[in-house]
């Protein structure tokens, strides 16, 4: 062996063996070659070539810096990565649209969300999937960890034990942490609605809204709507629209009984849906053209299941002035891409000690404000590779955290 | 913002803000230089251009990846990182020479033996330090995150601690887990000494061992010399040699009595080593040249407190045939990068499932090997920059793990 080279060489006869036969499964499919040997590596800033190199980077002279960083713990800011680094931490319960699929399964997701941070933030992120879904277990795993990272981007757990883990670990963690999956969502679907408004000339704050599912997206979409000034939103789950009159109400979606429904719905989503101006829909399953049909005069279709949408795209362009989907190969893509490595960004770069609902508020206009006023029926969000929102993101972000003081 | 360039440009960004002022009191050292920003990156194998990238590397092609390995889990060796990347994981109770200064101040440390794995054998560590010392909740903590790791190093674990801690997750969990500062050091010394012994000429079961220090290297190295049939040794700890009429022992310190002590020696390190052919100093502190005097004749000394050896290396030259210490400056250093990076290496390329007793011996073995021939008084263990050294031992770790049947 000869240092990288080899050492790459090695990595690289190793992604070959075990193939042979079992390259023939996969072969038809790219994303497997794709995902060969997995996504990521860790990688020295410096190389080690000298025994002068080893004694800097290594004993004695890494011991110093430990020193340092003994007596002026505020020093590891500065000559440690942690602060520059986010793990991607989830238990594999709510894995896209698969379910309960377990650690190891999950682990492709987190490498790609791992891609995402440093392709478009260059920040560092470790995937952490644990062997535990017990809440206790896993907010202790990651307290205890944390002293290793500057954020936790909670991801794909599984509701309503998502909404208790990111709540505690908020409380006991000085460092970022986000549930992508309700708040990223959140972030760019109202970055969405603000340009949708514009594009069928709406103030946002008249628009009656009816979201379809009261899961992790669900509810944190609704918060971050209500935060954006619109009143009159009704909220429904597979058991029709949540209101206070119910008994079936975990203490998330008592929250949100109390805090929607306007205008008192005590039936299903579809009857709901009659005469609103914006269906966001969070759920999977399945909503008829017809009901799109009831709904006000130009109204906004945001349909976000994936693969496949709540509304037929087509089925909905008919009725709807502005139809969003979660879908690639759509306009309008509802992509968290757009809002994690930006905010992540922003909060590390203000020394961030958490994640407000206000930088949420300032990334989802700075998510909007990229497509200004070039605002369509068929552009409301910027794609997800455009370089600019993540830039953008990070420094409406930084300069909330700034402004409100909450930071180290 | 626009992709890698603008990641690194802002990442460099970054580095330079808090300098100024700050930078002057730290210019003087070199190392802070090398620590400036962290040591480490995590970076993607492959770049995201374009909506197909995105697709494949992320949603919707990973679901498809994800998918395969939720029904076929051993997938997950194939199409994660996971099995090749190594936890560096600290609680920061035992750091270098430094003690307890926590999880923090321990980081850079462990930044550096994950450049060390990446550097010598080709494999991504990441450096996990954590915000507990209680052994219940290490043992917890690591087993909860073991699903996005192929293998486990401890490091500066305080001693007792880390015996029990490494038992259990070795019992544990299915991937290699190896307390470096044990076994590391354990092998490394095997190794030099198999090459001091063939330059004194002497076969290595025939000599007789004092070894000062109790702790998790003074441990590990008396039983590594133990299973190489070395048969007569005695340890000894502050309170002197650990014998069977002791009755401050803890569990490890009452089987090192059992094990050891033939001699039946029950004074002080001192008295111990009178007539000894080899002194193994691995407990700081200070050992007058008066003791080596009454060594026998070609005498070896390794005194490897660093960095102050227990022993002057000049005054311990004057007595001893092979001298030995932790230090780079001086010819044999025994350190332990010449073991742990090639040990999970070959442990990785097998699949293995833990680190055997046979799998460590293999290792020393290899690394003496690399010296064979060329052995001399002042060349018993290669450089540890020599890079045949990580080669050899994973060859020949994996070639023992294959033997012993130890792999998935």
């Amino acid at each position: 062996m000869s240092g990288d080279q080899e050492g790459n060489q090695q990595r690289g006869d190793q992604r070959m063996s075990g193939q042979g036969e079992a390259a023939d499964r996969f072969a038809d499919d790219p994303a497997f070659a794709v995902h060969e040997g997995g996504k990521l590596e860790v990688r020295p800033t410096r190389r080690i070539t000298s025994i002068a190199d080893l004694a800097l980077t290594y004993t004695p002279g890494v011991a110093r810096v430990s020193s340092a960083i003994a007596a002026e713990p505020e020093l590891a800011r500065r000559f440690t990565w942690a602060p520059r680094v986010v793990a991607v931490v989830s238990d594999g319960t709510a894995v896209l649209g698969l379910g309960d699929i377990g650690p190891a399964a999950a682990l492709p997701v987190m490498e790609g969300k791992a891609c995402l941070f440093s392709e478009f933030a260059g920040l560092s992120a470790v995937p952490i999937v644990l062997a535990t879904t017990d809440v206790d277990e896993i907010v202790a795993t990651v307290t205890a960890l944390a002293p290793s990272f500057g954020g936790i981007n909670l991801e794909d757990i599984s509701a309503p034990r998502c909404f208790e883990i990111e709540a505690r670990l908020r409380e006991r963690l000085g460092i970022p942490v986000m549930h992508d999956d309700q708040h990223g969502t959140a972030i760019v679907v109202l970055a969405a609605l603000r340009n949708a408004a514009r594009v069928v000339g709406r103030p946002l704050g008249d628009l009656r809204v009816v979201v379809g599912g009261a899961g992790a997206a669900g509810v944190a979409c609704t918060k971050i709507l209500l935060e954006a000034g619109i009143g009159d939103i009704a909220v429904a789950d597979s058991r029709g629209v949540v209101h206070t009159g119910r008994e079936d109400l975990t203490p998330t979606k008592q929250w949100i009984a109390a805090n929607t429904n306007r205008a008192g719905h005590a039936g299903s989503l579809i009857d709901a849906m009659a005469g609103a101006d914006v269906y966001l829909g969070l759920s999977g399953g399945s909503v008829p053209g017809s009901a799109v049909a009831t709904m006000a005069e130009g109204c906004i279709v945001f349909s976000l299941a994936n693969p496949i949408p709540e509304v037929d795209p087509e089925v909905a362009a008919k009725y709807a002035a502005v139809v969003a989907t979660g879908r690639s190969d759509l306009p309008n893509q509802i992509n968290n891409v757009l809002a994690f490595p930006g905010v992540f960004r922003g909060a590390i770069d203000a020394g961030a000690t958490a994640i407000t609902e206000e930088m949420k508020l300032a990334a989802a206009t700075a998510i909007a404000d990229v497509v200004g006023d070039e605002a369509r029926s068929d552009y409301v969000v910027p794609s997800p590779l455009d370089r600019r929102v993540a830039a953008a993101v990070a420094e409406a972000v930084a300069a909330c955290a700034r402004e409100q003081g909450v930071t180290v």
